[in-house]
């Protein structure tokens, strides 16, 4: 159990929890799968895969698994039929699946026949995916913010010149982070002044398979030219409140929405709390004067800053992306 | 010598040329060593007690080490006579050194019977040392800009509180690298609002054995109850203009000065092109407003920025310390 929940925290954190999945034959060996994002096949699925590659006597192994295998066919078909299929017969997952939509799992595979034991590293798999829950469970999507600044914390010059401050591996990451998400947001005053276009797209430019639904907040309207406003997906959100559009989102099945900016809508998702995970990219430049990332947090005095915590899941919390390093946190005290 | 270069690398950048050496035994083991920086013993010293510690017959093992043996009693003695000494019968070095007062240490070798070759991986020991020869062949001490911050660029918040905005980690690592370079400066400014000490002490806020000088550059006279007034070890650089004051601290001996800040003195030496190597610690924090870590850069657009480049040499380019991360980067194109 504990390289399943080490796999989990490998894969992708997006509109599904974070799932990992062990194998284990009955020769001792082990593989290893995990869940990596939204219409991916589920961590089990992922893992008898890899044993199967590795020539396991599925029919003899036993299965351990930090969530209960679904009994839902959704983007992918549901686990349980998976681990019918192969024919492995014994069962051990962490949590409960407790969704009216996928839970059952366990008690559609006994009645099948399979030993289905739970509990198992319950604590650690809850804490995985406690962020990912409290968010989800109240009604609001998850909330990425993506800063791309230079060393001293400006994601423009002072003539409002920013591309590129980061290097295309960065950029490159970034959009393979967009094709995750459920959904892209900026303010008006981005779109104003940069004209975005929100897609995912590979190093060549090419649009990747998953787009996310480009969203602007804000009560100006967007310019008549701009690439947003000729996009039908556009939803364009009159408000200036964070929890109404995150509301808002929600009931439009947005589940991971990725804030991109600018400064000043940064600032208030993490004054309304708001924001469950920073990811900063951050090139080596200094640029002195400029646009700052995060504006209008009204913090005037050191003890009032906004804490963030270095955060291993998912991503790393520090990595190297060409000359730029990309820092991962979570906000607040506990992942 | 690939060994040696690279115990060199990880060495101690300061006073002295990053130096490092192997030593190979007759039975084809092999130690390093690497000079850790001004006082301590040269790599020829450290490889060769190193060497003692394993066992080695020293009077059948070569010693192959980056630059020229010493032939000069300075903070440490001659590493000739270590090495003549310890019997070692055969010196391979990369680089001459050409100095007058550390030079002819291969012919001293020689002389006394010691076989010498030189030449094995020269260009990379001058590479390894060739920002460190341009800055000191150039009459001007190795300058190295300290900055710390927090993630969205800021060294105080917007009622100057800075205390503390990087963790005890760092401070502790920033204290140890105070204890390793010549003299820390500040600027006039610093001293009026933060009343610093450019003390270096350890973790329990005990002196270090190494100080360096302390000195503030700027026309404004130092607050008469500033710790700095009060320090008769201060100097007090009456100029604004850093060529000048490089000029005036390298003919104090000054080798490695570290440059503290505040932001707009940080601005003026990367503007006069006089930093070599900039550390960043960098705390998981925003403050939104508050006091830039660099100011008057005057870079209007990006094309303007200042470029640094990611630097594994002497310590990594990029480092965890507790929450905070510490980033090293090189000026310029070339190390």
């Amino acid at each position: 159990m504990a390289a399943a929940l080490a796999a989990a925290s490998d894969g992708h954190r997006g509109a599904n929890p974070l799932v990992g999945a062990t194998i284990l034959a009955p020769d001792g060996r082990t593989v290893t799968g995990r869940h990596l994002g939204a219409g991916t096949p589920h961590a089990e699925v992922d893992a008898i895969a890899a044993a199967r590659r590795n020539g396991f006597d599925l029919t003899a192994s036993t299965l351990l698994v930090t969530l209960e295998p679904c009994a839902h066919t959704g983007r992918t078909g549901p686990c349980t039929q998976a681990i019918l299929d192969a024919g492995i017969p014994d069962v051990v997952f962490a949590l409960p699946d407790t969704t009216a939509l996928a839970g059952g799992g366990g008690q559609i595979l006994a009645e099948a026949g399979v030993r289905v034991r739970s509990g198992l590293g319950a604590a650690e798999s809850a804490q995985l995916n406690a962020r990912w829950r409290t968010a989800v469970g109240s009604g609001r999507p998850f909330v990425t913010a993506k800063i791309a600044q230079s060393l001293d914390g400006k994601v423009a010059a002072a003539d409002r010149t920013s591309r590129w401050i980061t290097s295309a591996a960065s950029r490159e990451h970034s959009h393979r982070l967009r094709g995750t998400v459920d959904a892209i947001l900026v303010g008006t005053g981005t779109v104003a002044a940069d004209d975005p276009r929100l897609s995912a797209r590979d190093a060549d430019g090419e649009l990747l398979d998953s787009q996310p639904i480009p969203v602007v907040m804000g009560m100006s309207e967007l310019p008549a030219d701009s690439h947003l406003a000729a996009d039908p997906a556009t939803v364009h959100l009159r408000t200036r409140d964070v929890d109404t559009a995150l509301r808002d989102l929600h009931d439009r099945g947005v589940r991971h929405l990725l804030v991109e900016g600018g400064p000043q809508l940064l600032g208030e998702f993490f004054t309304a709390d708001a924001v469950d995970e920073v990811l900063c990219y951050q090139a080596p430049v200094l640029l002195g004067d400029g646009l700052p990332s995060v504006a209008g947090l009204g913090v005037s005095t050191l003890a009032e800053a906004v804490s963030l915590v270095p955060d291993d899941t998912a991503i790393p919390a520090v990595s190297v992306l060409g000359p730029d390093v990309l820092l991962h946190f979570a906000t607040g005290g506990s992942q």
